[in-house]
Order: C-alpha cells, then structure tokens, then sequence
C-alpha cells in the first residue's frame, strides 16, 4: 500500500478544499478541517482523512448543509443546548463546547446537548476540549444499529462510543475514547482480508452463532465489549444520546437516513464537570499522586498517551496514496 | 447449605437491632437496615444481610462512627457536598439525595459528591432513587486494591462499581449497577462459601496465575471486565469517586485503613440530569418507543428487571442460616 507524506497544513487544506468544493462555506469546512488534520495529527487515521469520502457524500446527497449556522440555547445555567441545524458535528461543537466550559466553571456541572448534527468523526475533541480547561470531559454519541445487545443476534445498537477525560494541568489529559463494540468493523474487515481470526466475543455469523471467522461477523453483527456489561454500557450510550438529547436511536436514525454512505443524523451529550469546584484546592496535586502510582504499575499505559506521543511531531504524515487521491477527484 | 426463612420486617428488624446494638443511633440504624432489606427484597443477597457481619466489624473497630451526623453543603446552584462525618453510606445518601434531586429538577445537571463514608453497600439506590423522580442517575465508588488494571497483574483498582438509571415514568427504571471487575468480590466470596467454581477471566491467585477458585481469587486478584476497556472504565470511576471528590483513592484506602473486614473511608460521585429539562416534552414516549424494540428481540433482558421482579414479592426470603445465626451472635 502506497503511502504519500503531507504536511499538517496540506491535510487541512486538503479536506478545507474538499469541503468547499462540495458546498461547504467557510465555518462549516473549517471546523471539518480542523477535526479531521487533528485525527491525522494524533495518528488516528480512521477518523482523519479517511472519514472525507463520507462527509462528501453526505453534503452531496442533501443530507448534511453545509451552509448550516447551528443556534445555541442556554437552557439553564447548566444546560446548554445546541441545534447544529443539520451541520456534521465539528461545527456545532466549536459553538457549543466553550459555553460549556463557561456553564462548567460557574456551576460545577453541565451538560451540553447536540442535536441535529451528524457526528462521524473520535469523540475525545470534545472531551480534550475541556480537560485543556481544567474540566473532567465525558461525551458519547449513537450512530446506526451495528451491535447485538447482550442476548441478542439482532443488530441494534449503534457501535456507541464513550469518552472520558480527565485535567491534568501542564501535561495532556488522560483520555479515553472507545467504541463500546468489542471491535470495529473495519479491524473485522481487515482480519477478514488477512485471513485472521478474531477473538470469541468479537461478533456472530449471519445466521447468529458464535464464529470467530471475520468474513463471518462481517456478514453477521458485532458483539459488545466484555458481554452484558459491556452491553449495558452501549444501553447507557443510547440513552445519553438519544434518550437524553431527544435525538434519533440508532434504530430511528437508520430508518430515516437516506443510506448514501454518510453520517445519519444523530444527538450527542456531553458533560462537563469542576474538580476545582467539587473536590476544592489541591485535587490536581491528589490526582497526580494516583497517576504516579498508576504509571508505576508494570505493563501500564495511560489511555491517549500514544496519541498525545503523535500529537508532539511537527513533521509531516504518511498517508494512503489512493485515499488522497480519492479526495482530490472530489474537488 | 440450609436456609431459613425472613420476612422483609424481620430482615430489617434484625439488621437494625444488629446495628443498635453495635452503637448506632437510630438514624444511622434505620438507613443501614433498610439498604439491608431492600437488598434482600431485590434478591441482591450479596449486598443484604451477608454484609452486616462486615459493618459491625467497622462499628467495633471505631473506624465507622454510629452517632455520625452528616452534613450537607451545596456548593453552587448544581453542587451538593455531604460530609458523612464517618458515617456508613446510607445515611449521608439519605440527606444528601434529596437535595440533588432538587437541584437537578431546577438546574437540569447537578452533582453530589460523597464525602468521609463508607460504602459496602450496591449502588442501584442511589440511581433509582433518581430515576423514580423523572431523573437519570450516574454512581460510581472506589474501595481497595483488589483489581489489576488491564496490562497488570498487581490489584490497584478497586472493583469500582458503576451504575446508571434511566427513569420510566409508571415503570421500574432501566438500571443496571455492575462491578467494573469481571465479577463482584462479593460474588467471588459467595461462590467460595458454596463450594463453586467461578468462570476463567475472573482472576489471578496469589502468585499472578489464572484461576477459577473463588477462594484463590479472593487470596490474589481479580481482573477487569473487557479487557483493556473495562479497565478504562474502572480508571474513570477512580477518578470519579475520588479525584472528583477529594476522597481517598482505592490505593490511599487501604494504606489508611486499619483492615478490620469493614469497608474502609472513600468517596462517592452521583450525577443526576434531567430528561424532561435537556430533551423536553415527550422525552418520556420516545424512550418508551426505544424500549419497545429492545424488548421486542429475542433474547434480550433490561438491566434490572430480574431485581425488580423480585421486589414484587412482599413474601418471606430465604436466607443462609449460618449467615442469621453469625449475625445473632453480634448483638
């Protein structure tokens, strides 16, 4: 697989590009570009360039507009509410994440509501956001049923991911951001393709057994991470995202998407909390205690820690050839 | 193993004289007997009478003061602090949950962190104290090392229970209240009274071997659930429970208590936000809709519901009764 180097500032003029060209004014491709030079930037190529067909698509089928100017609505002091108006996610989140912050450190807790949007991109730029702010950042989204819930052979849950943050100041947050299926579809594929098999638990054949066959699970659905529980996890992710913003399910958001390859449109929550307000003076250095004791452990690694590792090379990014030259047949 | 037979009056009875008679005044009393009895009548024996041999420990020790008095501080508009004073857990979630729900009915989020008690008990009624009154309920607590994190063989995490509750006007709420480790200690105790074997995954003996002996588990260390992603989520609840709060890590837990078999000082973190706020009207129906189809597949059981079945049932409980009689013998 041929791979082409680009600098930072040529993936985001890339994808800036791409989105113009497709409709985009210039907030809605900037807040586009920034999400997707900052996947690549951490080294998570699944959501960076690799996700710009799709948003294309979207914009292309009418779905997305991306002339949208999403609204905020502070509901309370501690809700804030954002109609993205049919924006991808980026943008209703560069809208809605610093009143959140703002919400966060006067009242302790809030909660910001995303509603209208389509989220297609990692979750931990939202939870980062307000770790860099000296607040705990937890975010989950739905997308469209892909899982079975514990029990289940039915596809039903979207893959939900879950991100949590944690300040840490002068130094990167902790941060996870996880799907809550025991692996992604695209590791699934790619086993698949090379001939590999796949742990037990990681999905079911088509006809809802057990298989730890790829091209299986491929055909059939994914399973959960770590069973039941992590099943209620993903339950608990629908209803953050769904239940709680009034946006679609999973189910809901497939039977009214037009299924041209792109983001449906979903809801999303996060919430954002004050260690300086809830726990008073000295919780970093409390913290930092723990982290210390953690890291001392053989064989631990701080969840984000490889990306935050990325995140500090300025040099350019090896990226899939065909996939670049892909984008640019979209301009 | 023989059984002999309570009615929920005499549970609560016995758990309450038990507790007088360790010297607990009567609003310590009461809050602990009726987490004891309620945990019998959602057929929860793990967390009911099982674990009163364990709180006189703390009683008779000193560690857990019976006459405590605990005081709640609301921080901000959306922040409750209650300061158990060395109190056990209920009473302090007792005059502290009612001030959260509150808040959270006015403000949409709110927060209540738990200070200076102890738990041992589950944590399904904090959240579904919430979720009766049309809230969504987050909890989470430490307790002591007994967890490797994912990549170690060395316990640091507690067993950090999670719980969540989605409310259901007219209905039980959706809950569910799961140890983070791939099974509760309580559970791992139980299986080793009763002479079974537990499945492999569970944990690690004393020397860092797999296992599926209860008993050697309980002598070495138990694992995450999920792997590598469950144990991110018992790292979020440590964070939680106790950076969030200021309270004692599971680490500085154990290193401070003075091991008498009773549950040792920490934290607890409960999140309580409000549907009816942050999606508005017909939040209610259109979760209602979601439950249907998750129902509707084969296979599939809410979290919760085998609880609240039994709670149906105002007959007598069958309980262990070498277990009645050890607790006879404390008063």
């Amino acid at each position: 697989m041929s791979k082409v180097n680009l600098t930072l500032e040529e993936i985001y003029a890339l994808a800036h590009a791409t989105m113009v060209a497709n409709g985009c004014d210039e907030s809605n491709a900037a807040a586009l570009a920034d999400i997707v030079m900052r996947a690549e930037k951490d080294g998570s190529h699944s959501h960076g360039l690799f996700r710009v067909p799709g948003y294309v698509k979207a914009l292309r089928s009418g779905k997305v507009d991306g002339q949208a100017k999403p609204v905020v609505n502070r509901k309370t002091s501690a809700i804030v509410h954002v109609d993205g108006g049919g924006c991808f996610a980026p943008l209703a989140q560069a809208v809605g994440l610093p009143v959140l912050a703002q919400a966060a450190a006067e009242t302790g807790v809030a909660a910001l509501s995303l509603t209208n949007i389509h989220h297609f991109a990692a979750l931990w730029p939202e939870t980062e956001f307000l770790a860099e702010r000296g607040l705990v950042g937890i975010a989950c989204t739905a997308y469209m049923p892909m899982m079975a819930p514990a029990g289940s052979t039915e596809k039903f849950f979207g893959t939900n991911p879950l991100s949590f943050a944690w300040p840490r100041p002068g130094k990167p947050p902790v941060c996870f951001d996880m799907a809550t299926a025991a692996m992604a579809m695209g590791e699934v594929q790619i086993a698949a393709r090379d001939g590999k098999t796949v742990p037990p638990g990681t999905g079911l054949d088509s006809d809802g057994n057990p298989t730890t066959d790829p091209a299986k699970i491929a055909a059939g659905v994914l399973l959960p991470f770590g069973g039941y529980k992590g099943s209620a996890i993903a339950l608990m992710v629908e209803l953050l995202a769904a239940g709680l913003t009034g946006e679609q399910f999973s189910y809901e958001a497939s039977e009214n998407d037009n299924h041209d390859g792109g983001p449906p449109r979903g809801g999303e929550m996060v919430i954002a909390l004050s260690p300086a307000l809830i726990a008073g003076d000295g919780w970093d250095d409390h913290a930092e205690a723990f982290m210390a004791r953690l890291t001392g452990l053989k064989g631990v690694r701080l969840p984000g820690e490889r990306r935050h590792i990325n995140r500090q090379d300025p040099g350019p990014r090896a990226i899939n050839e065909e996939l670049v030259n892909t984008i640019r047949a979209l301009s």
